[in-house]
């Protein structure tokens, strides 16, 4: 079961007439995440880059901020939940989801649980989400605040500047690094560019959170936290929380193929993030942070081509 | 804050030309639900339908299975996380998504937390989730069984069946009933229609799984489940979680304008769900239970213009 695609027979309808194929679906299997032997989250994703996605999970959640913060990351072999031990055995991670799916052939649960080891000195996140504070309830405003408590770098002062043209690539080269979706139309991508639009590292899943998360994960593992100077580009929508991972990661920039919500912009204004959605060809909505946009050619409206606000 | 679209002033670029315009943003709030009085759940969604939302959560989850099940239902005034005591004060469901907004906006987070009581001998759902069991750990497999120990009805022996026709034209009425997209673009939609393709109810939300446990909630509320002969639509993809929710509300047929996941299909297939996906215009991939789709024009495959299988 674990690998990137699952093939399956099926009944497919083009005008009315049925015939029958082989189709690719694409992968969706639970990922337990456990810190020090303890569970924490159990995420639907697709199999592949787990120690960057368990890495870039703790990234979201304000824990790590360095690859020395993690002293391992492991696979627990037999893992079980109904004994009191963990019994778990050092796993490292499979070099191919085709390796993952012969060794969990064998008949164990041995790829969809991991354990994560903290460094000396680092602290466990205390049991929390980025939706409350204890101090006023539920809303959106304690959303926010509760992003600017556990954020580690600030985008405000990030001098990164984009050519709108650059911009407007982007989506065009998320889709072609996208290796999966071509074969079942059905994973999100998300991708890391500079600023001149060359892409660090793109990742796909059945889970929006869990493509950016793998990103993350990535840049912890390769020292490239916070992500000064670089753009974060996501196939879907922007959301409160993918907004709040961009925070998390220190990214400047989230551009979204399609619509972003009220917390996603609000979230953006007050961290000092540019926002863009419905990047589609040439068009675009720019949220927040429209400074950052060097906007070549124009209507005549000043040195960047923009009409005064207000 | 609690509407369901809030206006922005934002910059749009097209074909390059820069223009100031003022845009409507999809809302997008944390609501918290308590089950007699004890935290449960956070889910980020679009103010409305949150009694709905909490029901049907509580369906999702198989603690609740007719409105007999639920006592009450009660925002919860000036709720606060710090103290001991819950402070809670009864309150009605707001009659309009702007009745919430001008109540909240005395300054009590009074809409953004929900606490449900269970009627008595309703047993509280046990700390669980669906992707685990605590007898093999953490798979597919396991994910698989978990829904079938919890699911209160079998789609199995449900003869509904649908004409194709019917079927192709559920995007579109989806799509007619949504009146928040219009204007934000940024809402995922759900609808349960009739086998005859008529609608019995569509909810909007910024969260998939939200949209669809509106739906369970309303069903829930108006004596529907199980929802035998019904069809839930959905505007995005197929993931395993959303089919389960279908099982839980005991829907039959579960279309999708995009793809399923590959968990997805397998649930659908041991549950004796039919799963459509890909349905665009007069195309479709039909992945489980085609026996409940009648093909009334065909390349001359038997009575039901379906080839047959090998």
């Amino acid at each position: 079961m674990s690998k990137v695609s699952v093939k399956r027979r099926i009944l497919r309808i083009r005008d009315q007439a049925p015939t029958r194929r082989i189709d690719s679906l694409a992968a969706e299997e639970p990922l337990e995440i456990r810190l020090d032997g303890t569970p924490l989250t159990v995420t639907m994703r697709t199999p592949g880059d787990d120690f960057d996605l368990a890495a870039g999970f703790l990234v979201s959640e304000g824990a790590v901020g360095s690859a020395d913060d993690i002293a391992t990351i492991r696979y627990c072999a037999g893992a079980s939940r109904s004994g009191g031990a963990l019994g778990e055995r050092a796993t490292e991670e499979p070099t191919s989801p085709e390796a993952a799916a012969t060794m969990s052939a064998a008949g164990q649960n041995t790829y969809n649980v991991l354990d994560v080891r903290l460094a000396p000195g680092v602290q466990a996140p205390a049991p929390r989400n980025f939706y409350t504070t204890s101090s006023c309830g539920v809303c959106g405003k304690a959303s926010l605040e509760a992003v600017r408590t556990v954020a580690r770098w600030a985008a405000h002062d990030d001098p990164v500047e984009l050519r709108q043209a650059t911009v407007a690539a982007l989506p065009g080269r998320l889709r072609a690094a996208q290796r999966v979706f071509d074969r079942t139309g059905g994973l999100h991508a998300a991708g890391l560019f500079t600023a001149e639009g060359e892409p660090l590292c793109v990742r796909e899943d059945v889970g929006r959170h869990n493509a950016v998360d793998k990103l993350l994960g990535w840049a912890l593992r390769n020292g490239r936290l916070p992500l000064r100077g670089a753009v974060l580009m996501v196939s879907g929508r922007a959301s409160f929380e993918l907004v709040q991972k961009a925070v998390m990661g220190g990214v400047p920039v989230l551009a979204a193929v399609s619509a972003p919500s009220s917390l996603a912009v609000e979230l953006a204004a007050e961290e000092g993030l540019t926002l863009i959605g419905f990047l589609r060809g040439d068009s675009m909505n720019v949220y927040t942070g429209e400074q950052r946009l060097n906007l070549t050619s124009g209507a005549g409206y000043g040195s960047a081509g923009v009409p005064p606000p207000g």
